[in-house]
């Protein structure tokens, strides 16, 4: 027995998250042999520069043959396309997991092409920068943040197992739930600020051209970091609202409840129903703070 | 004349700011004689104990007497009874300032009260952090940031290059511009950001007391940021609504238009509308990093 967990791990998609798994990969002695591959000759020219990834290829369903782990991180889109690339070509026993923003959707796509011999275990790390692309990843990104795992009732707990020790190794906390669970939890703690996020940086990009130069050199704590959060990955996103729509419209409809009842406190100027809402909001915050989730984004160390 | 800007300095209302203009007023040496004042035995005893002001009283009136430079910085719904206080105490020539976060509706409730002989320079630096209270002060908080000033066609130049000349001394960048202006960009930069932030955190806390323990364990990017924004000061938020109401409506709308556009192509599955919105907001970020104005929110140095 090697003391590494995995043998041949392939990681296909190197973006921001898949090229921080390349790297903890090694800094943490997780595999012996890392297999990037990428659609993009572009993203594998970079990642052979970085000398991140033992080889890098264009070629999906080459790169996992023999591999022991393939981590799928890719916009989740992209899933169908990668699943059925890679079928024929998976090692008998291979287990298969995913670090993508909807669960549901995803299991959903990857039970319909991957054969019985591989084990699927759906995976989402809560982590990541708003910078994209395999030259922004770091191997700490996912020390003290959650990992959650949505295993289906058959899967096997020898493979939940494996990718657990692999988050683990990488600093992560691991947890365990039902992936439509997931996907509502989900829509609002990320989804729904993004989408928010993207709503109210646009409404600012459509001002005239001169009251948008001041909206910029005058940016303020509130819409900055607005800005920060709707300049992530739009493609990423775009798959995101596509295939978490229900959970999606469901925590938006109760959103616009909440704005029309504020926006109506302020037309009629009814400043305690106000204060009542800002002086509740303080509470969750001291929660997150006191769950130790409340550190700014992530950065290189 | 004393190498100090100005001889004897009263804020009034020591919070986060007031708390932290009364330490850079020492620090960088630009008054020889600062009071503190609020309407708050406890602040007060905070002050004394904290000793960043030569004397600390709640006797606005009182706190007023011969001092050349008078800031108020207590949430702009209480400026009407500070001015009636201090009216009658000013010392012939005093300047006021303030560093309230609307001023149209300050300029009207100053001129209504304030004395020919005192001339008023309304303020407002755009630096901040979530926190509150006297202890929460800083004296670098200013440094780097913007602070704007609106006076009248009529205030005295004299007045505004002194109010100027302190900013500048606590390491602020100053611009001037007409109020109403004012007030509509930092209704788009600030006070729509701010709503938007109170609503999400709002609508998780009315969430089932088991889902909205998982939404803390896991707050997301996005989400936490909004938090932290939705957990500043609940009167001083309620009163910056109440005051700058047809701004921050007019803004609202738009934005509800653009939040609604947004909603119909999630339920329609329209990627390309979103990925187009998305992309689209990513220059926005890229213009507020250019512009130096992308820092973190200012921390305790």
């Amino acid at each position: 027995m090697s003391e590494y967990l995995f043998n041949k791990v392939t990681i296909i998609g190197l973006g921001l998250i898949g090229s921080s798994i390349a790297r903890a990969l090694r800094t943490y002695n997780v595999a012996t042999k890392i297999i990037a591959a990428d659609i993009s000759p572009e993203v594998t020219n970079t990642v052979k520069s970085l000398k991140i990834a033992d080889a890098a290829m264009t070629d999906i369903r080459q790169s996992v043959a023999g591999s022991d782990l393939v981590i799928i991180s890719v916009p989740v889109g992209a899933y169908g396309d990668v699943a059925q690339a890679i079928a024929p070509a998976l090692k008998n026993g291979a287990i298969i997991t995913d670090v993508g923003g909807v669960k549901q959707s995803v299991v959903e796509t990857l039970q319909k092409y991957l054969p019985d011999t591989a084990t699927f275990v759906p995976g989402h790390p809560i982590a990541g920068t708003e910078f994209s692309g395999p030259e922004s990843g770091f191997d700490t990104l996912f020390i003290g943040r959650w990992s959650i795992l949505t295993p289906l009732p058959h899967t096997s707990l020898r493979a939940v197992e494996a990718v657990t020790k692999m988050w683990e190794a990488f600093g992560a906390k691991v947890e365990i739930m039902g992936p439509e669970h997931h996907d509502l939890v989900l829509a609002i703690t990320s989804h729904l600020p993004h989408l928010i996020a993207y709503t109210i940086v646009g409404t600012a990009e459509d001002l005239a051209d001169d009251l948008k130069s001041e909206v910029i050199q005058f940016s303020a704590s509130g819409f900055r970091d607005f800005t920060r959060i709707a300049s992530s990955d739009p493609a990423m996103w775009r798959d995101i609202f596509l295939h978490n729509k229900d959970a999606v419209l469901e925590i938006l409809g109760r959103f616009n409840e909440d704005l029309s009842a504020l926006q109506r406190a302020v037309r009629k100027g009814d400043g305690n129903y106000m204060q009542n809402v800002f002086a509740r909001t303080r509470k969750i915050r001291k929660s997150i703070i006191d769950a130790g989730q409340a550190d700014y984004p992530e950065k290189k160390s």
